[in-house]
C-alpha cells in the first residue's frame, strides 16, 4: 500500500529510505554493483514497487541525489558575502570529507566520467545546487560587495573545483586556513 | 634486442610507443578493460618484455603519465604571470577537451575516484606538473607581480579545479574568455 509522497508525488511512501539506500550503496558497492535489486532488497521495499515508481537505477539515483538529506544545500545567509562563501565552500569540503558522504562524491565522480548517463545526473544534481546558490549572490550585488556582472557559476566553479581538484585529483588536504585564502583570491578586492 | 632508453634506463626502446599505445587504450577501454595483454599486442612488444620493465599495468601507466608527449607540460615563459597564466589554464583546457586527451583525462578521473593505485599515479602526475609549473610563479615574485608568500598549489588548484569541474562535472563549455575571467579573479589586483 504505498502511496505518493508530497513531493511531486513521484515516489512511495518509503522514499526516504529508497533514496538512502542506493546512496548507501553506491558509496559501498560503486555504480556497476548498484542493482534494482539490492536497492529493493536493503530497503525492504519490493521490487515491483520500485519499477512501478522509477524504470531504472540512473531514475533511482538520479531522485536520490536532488532529495536525499544528506547532499542538501541550505543556501547560508549570515549577512556577508564572506561569511555565506565560507559556509557553502566549508559545507563542500565536509561533503568531499566525511565518510557519510564521500564514498557518494567519489563515485559519482568516477561514474561520470564515462557513464554518460550518470554524467547526465550529476550535471542536473550540480545545476540544482546553483539555483539554490543564487540567492547567496542576489544578496551580495544588492549590498554592493559583488557587480551585478558578477558570474555565480564562475565563482562557484573556482571555489568547488579547487576543492575537488586538491582533495580527490592532488590527493591533499584542505584546511580552514585554505578554505580562507581562496575566497580571498577569489571576493574583489 | 630491447635496450634502455635514455631516461634512467626505465623501459625498452620502444617506450614512446608503449605509453602511447597504454594512454590510448585506456582512453577506449577504460582503467578496467585496459591489460598488459592489450599494451603488448598493440604496441607490438612482447608480453615477457612488457613485464620486463613494468611489472603491472599500473607500472607502465605511471611511466606513460610521466612521459606521454601528449601530456607534456613545458612551463611558459611570456614575461608576465598573466600571459604565463593564460597559456597554461589554455593548455589545461586543451588537455581536457582535445579528441587525443579528453578520453584519458576523464579515465584518470573516473579510476582516481576508486582505485587507489591509480589515484596515487594521479598524484605524482599532478605533482610533477606543479613543480614545472614553479618557475613561472618565481620569476612572477621576481617581478614583483605576486608577493612571495603566494602559494603557486593554490592558484593552480583553483585555475585547474574551475576547468575540470565546469567541464567535466558540470558539462559545460569554457570559452577563451572565461578563460580570461577566472585569470582576473585569482590574480591580485
Amino acid at each position: 500500500m504505498d502511496e505518493p509522497v508530497k513531493r511531486g508525488g513521484n515516489g512511495p511512501r518509503r522514499s526516504a529510505t529508497i533514496f538512502a539506500t542506493a546512496l548507501e550503496l553506491l558509496g559501498t558497492e560503486g555504480y556497476d554493483g548498484l542493482t534494482m535489486e539490492s536497492i529493493a532488497a536493503r530497503s525492504g521495499v519490493n521490487k515491483t514497487t520500485l519499477y512501478r515508481w522509477w524504470p531504472s537505477k540512473d531514475a533511482v539515483l538520479a531522485a536520490a541525489l536532488e532529495n536525499s538529506e544528506l547532499l542538501t544545500l541550505t543556501a547560508p545567509d549570515t549577512g556577508t558575502l564572506r561569511g555565506d562563501l565560507l559556509e557553502l565552500t566549508t559545507g563542500i569540503q565536509r561533503l568531499l570529507t566525511d565518510p557519510a558522504t564521500a564514498p557518494i562524491a567519489t563515485a559519482v565522480l568516477g561514474a561520470a566520467a564515462d557513464r554518460p548517463q550518470l554524467a547526465a545526473i550529476g550535471r542536473a544534481f550540480f545545476a540544482g545546487r546553483l539555483e539554490r546558490e543564487r540567492p547567496v549572490f542576489e544578496r551580495a550585488v544588492a549590498r554592493g560587495e559583488l557587480p551585478a556582472s558578477a558570474d555565480p557559476a564562475m565563482i562557484m566553479d573556482l571555489l568547488a573545483g579547487a576543492l575537488w581538484f586538491r582533495l580527490l585529483l592532488r590527493g591533499e588536504p584542505v584546511s580552514a586556513r585554505y578554505i580562507h585564502e581562496i575566497i580571498d583570491l577569489v571576493l574583489p578586492a
